[in-house]
């Protein structure tokens, strides 16, 4: 928490909100998620309201692996990295946390696009690194199924040191420019990486110079053995799924613990669990709004969506009978953070009906739904007892509840000296109190 | 040639100029190069001359494989799709043409992103495809060198045909987002591919509707045989090296036959040979500035740079004597479009000094040096002739040689009756005069 500060991601996968089928909401947007003006709204508040990231998760494919997807769910949408550079050319301080896999696509090409992003936006781009563990992507890259989750976080560490290595290739002061000698840059501070791992083969350097923050603020949200373990090696900022306050400061400890096993200190790292803010005039009225997006949820959405989770076709099953036995966690290819939750509620004597409309309904992250204050209140909470460094804003339905937390929550929690009023100067790295990286080709003084 | 009218792009690669060491010019950009204003500043000024569309060439890699090229090489660059949809938010009607590697991407990626920013930029994109043939660029993405010739080729037919179907996969109609229904799309509208080919299998849809001009604009720059059939195969627009009238002709006459066997018209595809324009008060200023640009070139880079081009390293041999032996066209891996013109070039007795400064300084395309009148001149003695349906303007060096073409040369145009003085309404495609294609899922009736 640097400064004493919380830390606010505003984010979003559907731009119509993070219900589920928000999209149906009288207030949702329509066409209009297709067009630069809708997020250019969106962000536009945000930057007013000083939050200091926006966050767009990603799948490369659309949500089809069930019946219903194709035609109840809202999979067509933008690629959120060119979103995120036409958004960097029209905003001055506001910073972007954009997804990008490492299970399909090439190193070089990632390097050079966010360390070029990093450049165009001056400094205010992280990078949110998964692994893609859906069946739908790996199909649309020549696969059959998902690969194997220990192989896709091998791959993705691997990946990750090639890309810092990339950005590391030109030296901060490799450019030199100079004209009248004719050395457009110092060979000496241009280096080869010569990588030969298991999964790549990068001989470099990259054709970008080092950007402002020298590599993107790296993001990453698996909370799997492997993925608190990719965190702990390579992460700057973990977005997590916590329910209370005794989980998330166990959570804190467990990620101190595995940070020091790799030399770093846990300043060097910033916890964001996700919460779904509805601010209301009261507790009642913030009922309402989440009974009426609830009452959007179509009964085979949420089948199918339990289904793509525990990854066992549940529509088979009798609907008002109990959970059956679910997959093996440690052997599962699939999201194992969605499988444990899941694991978790059917020892609760919910059907799979009823479990089916929770998870549609909420997913798994905290609602926080109340007045500004009561929000503010909860928030400070966590804050202030180290069980997060700030939040990943998962708002319900768009514009609506992002628009009311930017304009009544932000100022409760200003006027309380828990976000700032101003950006301070520097790039997103400097604001969330991050050091800008070393360069691993210099030999230390 | 729509409305009459000629099509003009302005092209750079190097942002100091197409000039290979532009960048050594007092007048050449320093380190604005990577930061956005610089190319919001061209960019504007080419919207404010009517424009069609700016034109990004690319390399995935830098530029080594001869000793020269890191130190005196201006090797350091911005991405160019980040690049351009950054630029696409600042700017309301001038296209972008950009480029991607079928080589070294994925077309799953590729398609979304291409799809995505024709949303952004409300159909002003176009795709430059290439197929990379730099042992540069092989050597980042785990190859020890480049791809074989024929295999390049074929994968980019594989490819186009898989991001054409990706971006057909949504019909127009499909996105209902009816709120009343749940139908966020009508299901027999969302066509998947299952193409299982010789270099992909990718089983789709894409996961963004189908974009305003249906297809970016293709464009194909390669004059090999393969490169020229790909392009009747798949390109609106061909960018190519054209020296003389004659030769323009019989390019165009060419590419006709083509385009007649996969029962396309002549009307269908826009030749568009790329031009270096030096604009000056006199013919005696411009061969000043173009004289002060060769002073800058360093003979090593030039030797290097012909080396790389024919396939030999030239620096072992005595360098006022002859070309030696090149290799045979028909079986060389590498860009065979520079091969045959250095191949043209070594039988007219030049040493290889001499061919290499000739070749570094003018590269391989019509310098048009002289008053804004001449060069409107020479413009439309091609246009008119039927040798160009416009051109890719390659100016030696940026800013100025861009600024002085755009406030000078396009007026010269206007005045007389060949450039647009508005921008038409509609998308690129419509101001080109080229189709929005049907898609190939539909019937049609």
């Amino acid at each position: 928490m640097p400064n004493g500060k919380m830390i606010l991601a505003a984010f979003f996968y559907n731009p119509q909100g993070d219900h589920r089928l928000s999209w149906r909401h009288p207030h949702a947007p329509g066409r209009e998620i297709f067009d630069l003006d809708y997020y250019r709204r969106l962000v536009g508040e945000a930057e007013r309201a000083k939050i200091d990231a926006i966050f767009i998760a990603d799948h490369l494919g659309i949500w089809d692996n069930y019946d219903s997807g194709v035609a109840h769910y809202a999979n067509a949408r933008l690629e959120p990295i060119s979103l995120v550079s036409a958004l960097a050319a029209v905003t001055k301080d506001i910073g972007f946390m954009v997804t990008a896999s490492t299970s399909y696509s090439e190193p070089y090409n990632i390097a050079r696009t966010f360390s070029s992003l990093d450049h165009i936006s001056q400094g205010r781009i992280g990078w949110n690194v998964v692994t893609s563990a859906l069946t739908e992507e790996a199909q649309n890259f020549g696969l059959d199924g998902n690969i194997d989750h220990a192989r896709r976080y091998d791959r993705a560490a691997e990946f990750l040191d090639v890309t810092k290595a990339l950005w590391d290739s030109w030296e901060d002061g490799a450019v030199l420019i100079d004209k009248s000698s004719g050395y457009f840059a110092d060979p000496a501070k241009v280096h080869y990486l010569h990588h030969k791992g298991e999964h790549f083969r990068v001989k470099g350097p990259l054709n970008v110079p080092r950007s402002p923050q020298g590599y993107p603020v790296i993001v990453q949200a698996g909370s799997s053995e492997a993925g608190k373990n990719l965190a702990a090696l390579h992460a700057d900022i973990q977005f997590a799924v916590i329910r209370n306050l005794e989980q998330g400061l166990a959570y804190r400890r467990d990620m101190n613990e595995r940070l020091a096993r790799q030399g770093r200190t846990p300043e060097s790292f910033r916890l964001l669990p996700g919460i779904l803010p509805i601010v209301a005039s009261s507790k009642d009225e913030a009922l309402e709004k989440q009974a009426a997006l609830e009452s959007l949820m179509i009964d085979r959405v949420g089948i199918d969506l339990l289904s793509s989770w525990a990854g066992v076709d549940l529509s088979t099953f009798p609907l008002d009978g109990p959970i059956p036995a679910l997959p093996d966690l440690e052997s599962f290819n699939g999201w194992r953070t969605w499988l444990k939750l899941i694991q978790e509620e059917s020892n609760k004597g919910l059907s799979i009906r009823q479990l089916a409309r929770k998870i549609a309904n909420t997913g798994s992250v905290s609602m926080v739904a109340g007045t500004a204050a009561h929000i503010a209140d909860q928030m400070e909470e966590w804050f202030v007892a180290g069980a997060a460094d700030g939040y990943n804003l998962m708002f319900p339905l768009l514009p609506d509840d992002w628009m009311n937390f930017m304009q009544q929550v932000v100022p409760e929690l200003q006027k309380r000296g828990l976000f700032r009023t101003e950006y301070e100067t520097g790039t997103l790295r400097d604001r969330l109190g991050l050091a800008r990286p070393e360069n691993s080709f210099v030999i230390p003084n």
